[in-house]
């Protein structure tokens, strides 16, 4: 399981072409339907013109669920294929039931694309490389530790790692099959006594064989992952989290399943004090690479220099590349001029690729995978003149980003309880971003990471010390702009008093807040200090690491802001 | 189901001598246990001195659960009674499943104390009394019919109500068989045609007897109600919320159960118009009293005469019963002078009872029930000098209780999201109030109701205009002085944006908060202009309600706060 699954599964999109991150495709021998979410009604639209296919948005009212309509559609005796390599287990049960309960059958082992697929992505061969000692936090043998402590409170025997981030934080290795994120396909196995790694072989070079041997690891091939599963003893107890796993493997299990979050999300979640030293190194160089970006797009605009979306995007990504220990960017770069930017996951193509005007907003959500990291941040550049309501909205994204930054809490809070804290002052002047405030971020793992976040809702993790989030409110109006400002945070510890133990958030991120577009009434005293003393900060750690004409401009960007 | 059992029901205080509001006592033949929590560890210790019974506070890291240490000592083959009637069947089922995988049995259906305890109390005789439609918001064939929605949802043929609340709201009868909450004990099953009120008849006077009869509802004997739950068909679905039913009710069924949140509570959570008109009025009078009590107090300090925390209780009851309206408190007033106010729930009694002196606070935390409403109020009255922290900590609990007062947010947002906002500028300075910050209050019902609350924790129920809400951050220093600042918040509507629907808070009660012991440069000019607009219009809307004495005491202690 992985954010980005491998081409090869990608059988909806290679059916319907439809591009979207979300969806499920029904393929009835008289009609083909498509369920997908509210946030790509046009994308769907425009991508299955012409195709027959109909779509259906689930989170419209009315909209019948997939397997409500199934039942509907097929009536008692269906039977419905569905490869369970491509749904978790907890989707399989969910649909499962409800289509038992309306006599219809589900398959779950049969993958029905498979002979009709021609030309099928194969695998990923990605190579299996060890994360060197010296950046990874802990040794294998330690975080199995870890991992048999938990287990033993489980009562469980086995402990089933699906989750690709789990599996290469877990075994210090570090892979290229999914796109940004630098894991390898595999599963481990963790039994009372054996570390079973269910890995091609042919992605080990002697290296990783070596290291995994060293471990106590034996590797098995990939595939044989499901017969590992169903041939555990019977009296054993496997842990497996049926969201993280997908139906396929977990339905093997004829044991005794526990079916409890899985622990090492958790666990990787606090990073370790050596990942922490890399990370606030790490985020300083990719915060640094940003700054001079900026300075480059803001001397080219004065220039008279052509900047695209595009050309913006390269330039960034040329720049991270100088550093030794970049790896790839984290995501695919959001470099959005203009209205585009009201799009939160824009991407420019050739033919939406737009050049920078001198006025208005261009916003750049970027972020890196590095061997001793991984960053994301997002700053709103302004380009010339903005318009009052530009630079309102601004300075609410900052108060908002701001009140997140400055909150101090009792150990036991949640991202939930914080999130008021950023999007309260836009909700004052009526303002809101449709999604969370901010997520946890690996370590040279996914640039989206939990179990914890920062958002509505009730995510029920708490906050710990060691813990990364990223706080980014921002605002989008469409057919005009979008402003986002976000900083990754550390959580930790601030002191300790006879009513509790009190945590507060590090700014990892040191690259200047614009202070330029701020409307200095719309701040509190303590927001202007928060401002000034963040920039003052940047501006002085950042002093070393980038070339004499960023430095002016961040002295520039960063000019103080005053009361009245 | 009610937040203060009769005493009828109270076999762990008589048994134990011990009267906290949470426990569990366990009676083996050689020792005797007593569970509770941390609030009570001192109270406990106190008054179960000398009688050999241990206590554990089940909060402590390392406790024991009551099951689990039950299924320890007794072992395999043991056997448990626990009354059914005095413990929900939420708990029933949690704790029968541990013993039983422990292999001890759990009898809820035997009454252990019924034949040992001499001169127990009978069940209260209060009389029903119907709420008189002028108070009362719908009818009750309007109520009903809200409530058959939701069972029609619910696929539920019938519900049983056992909240006493949840009863006295939906047939809009009031009583006296609870202490501060002016309830009659009864259930009420509403089935697909009929409505039975299980209800010791001799409690209806003729007036209770025609509108029950006259609203369709037919009165059985209060002790049936376990035969009319198992006497329903076997094809019906009974809703019966599992938290808020006896077990040994609740087990009796033999029909299907839906076990979902019980619907009345969403229900009256949410104010009818009528009632919030009530309600304004109600809480102004009530705001009028506490006006006038805390001039008396700072009168009769000023003038030499003793006050005491027991004469000043007893003064502002008399006040309180100066109006028409007025039923009774809702709960006992807490006025606590001094270090006594450290102890968030004191009590005064005789023996405890202190004179207060010209120097540090007099918290006083008191409400009334009144037929067109129930209120909830604490002011924490400087009566002397101050110390600086203590004028830092009165400002600090002030900023919290601004900060969620100021409370703007999206619609869908939840009490535990904005609980930061009240914590936030505590925790800031290292300081914390372990509870709640507020809580739902009924009308004309129980000061604290759900299902909505302002906590930290994970409370799923979204506020909703109409909703009430109690605002009551402090800080309690042990041995030396607690401060609490309380109002009563309305929630409602704020405006609609392109970005959302947004809600805001509104404070009914309108009593002025002293300014006189603010240190007003730890207020930022938000804050500042928040306190001089309250009293402001607090002294406005309670000119015409209070002498002119009083008058002039509001004007003086809501003294203008300016920055620097």
């Amino acid at each position: 399981v992985s954010e980005y699954p491998p081409a090869h599964w990608c059988s909806r999109a290679w059916f319907s072409g439809f591009s979207g991150s979300a969806g499920t495709l029904v393929v009835l021998p008289d009609r083909v339907v498509l369920w997908t979410d509210g946030r790509y009604t046009i994308q769907a639209a425009q991508q299955l013109a012409g195709t027959g296919i109909e779509v259906l948005i689930g989170s419209d009212p009315g909209c019948p669920k997939v397997e409500d309509w199934l039942c509907e559609k097929l009536g008692r005796g269906g039977r419905v294929v569905c490869d369970g390599r491509q749904i978790s287990a907890e989707v399989g049960k969910r649909i499962r039931s409800v289509l038992e309960s309306g006599g219809v059958e589900l398959l779950l082992d049969l993958d029905p694309v498979a002979e009709a697929w021609q030309g099928r992505p194969v695998l990923p061969p990605g190579a299996a490389v060890v994360h060197a000692p010296e950046f990874a936090g802990e040794s294998v043998a330690q975080k199995l530790e870890h991992v048999r402590e938990r287990m033993v409170k489980q009562h469980a025997t086995h402990y089933l790692v699906s989750s690709l981030d789990a599996v290469a934080w877990l075994l210090n290795i570090r892979g290229s099959d999914i796109p940004w994120t630098p894991l390898v396909l595999a599963y481990v196995v963790i039994g009372p006594e054996e570390v079973v790694c269910l890995l091609d072989e042919r992605k080990c070079d002697e290296a990783a064989r070596t290291h995994l041997m060293e471990a106590g690891v034996s590797v098995h091939p990939y595939g044989t992952v499901r017969d590992v599963v169903a041939e555990l003893p019977t009296d054993a107890t496997l842990w497996a989290e049926p969201k993280r796993t997908c139906a396929w493997v977990f339905d093997a299990a004829q044991c005794k399943v526990v079916d409890e979050a899985d622990p090492v999300q958790a666990l990787k979640a606090v990073k370790h004090e050596l990942e922490i030293g890399h990370l606030r190194e790490c985020v300083e160089r990719d915060s640094a690479a940003v700054a001079q970006f900026l300075c480059w797009v803001e001397g080219s605009l004065c220039a008279g220099e052509p900047v695209t979306e595009l050309t913006a995007a390269a330039q960034l990504e040329r720049i991270r590349q100088q550093d030794p220990r970049y790896v790839n960017r984290s995501f695919e770069t959001i470099a959005a001029y203009g209205e585009h930017a009201a799009l939160m996951h824009y991407g420019a193509t050739a033919t939406s690729d737009v050049a920078l005007a001198r006025a208005g907003f261009f916003l750049v959500d970027s972020g890196g995978q590095y061997l001793d990291g991984t960053t994301d941040v997002t700053r709103t550049h302004p380009c010339g003149e903005l318009t009052e309501q530009q630079r309102r909205d601004y300075t609410l994204v900052l108060k908002g980003h701001i009140g997140l930054s400055r909150a101090v809490f009792l150990h036991g809070t949640t991202g939930s309880h914080l999130d008021i804290l950023a999007r309260g002052p836009l909700a004052r002047e009526g303002l809101d971003y449709r999604c969370g405030t901010g997520h946890g971020v690996g370590y040279c793992l996914g640039v989206h990471e939990g179990p914890h976040s920062i958002s509505g809702g009730t995510n029920s993790v708490k906050l710990e010390p060691g813990m990364i989030v990223t706080n980014e409110p921002g605002v989008y109006r469409e057919g005009e702009y979008g402003i986002r400002i976000e900083n990754m945070l550390l959580i930790r510890e601030q002191r300790e008093t006879p009513f509790g133990r009190f945590l507060a958030m590090e700014p990892l991120t040191c690259c200047p807040i614009d202070a330029r577009p701020v409307v200095a009434e719309l701040l509190s005293d303590e927001e202007r200090e928060w401002l000034n003393a963040f920039n003052a900060e940047c501006c002085r750690r950042l002093a070393t690491r980038v070339d004499s004409e960023t430095a002016a401009w961040m002295r520039q960007v960063s000019v103080e802001v005053c009361a009245g």
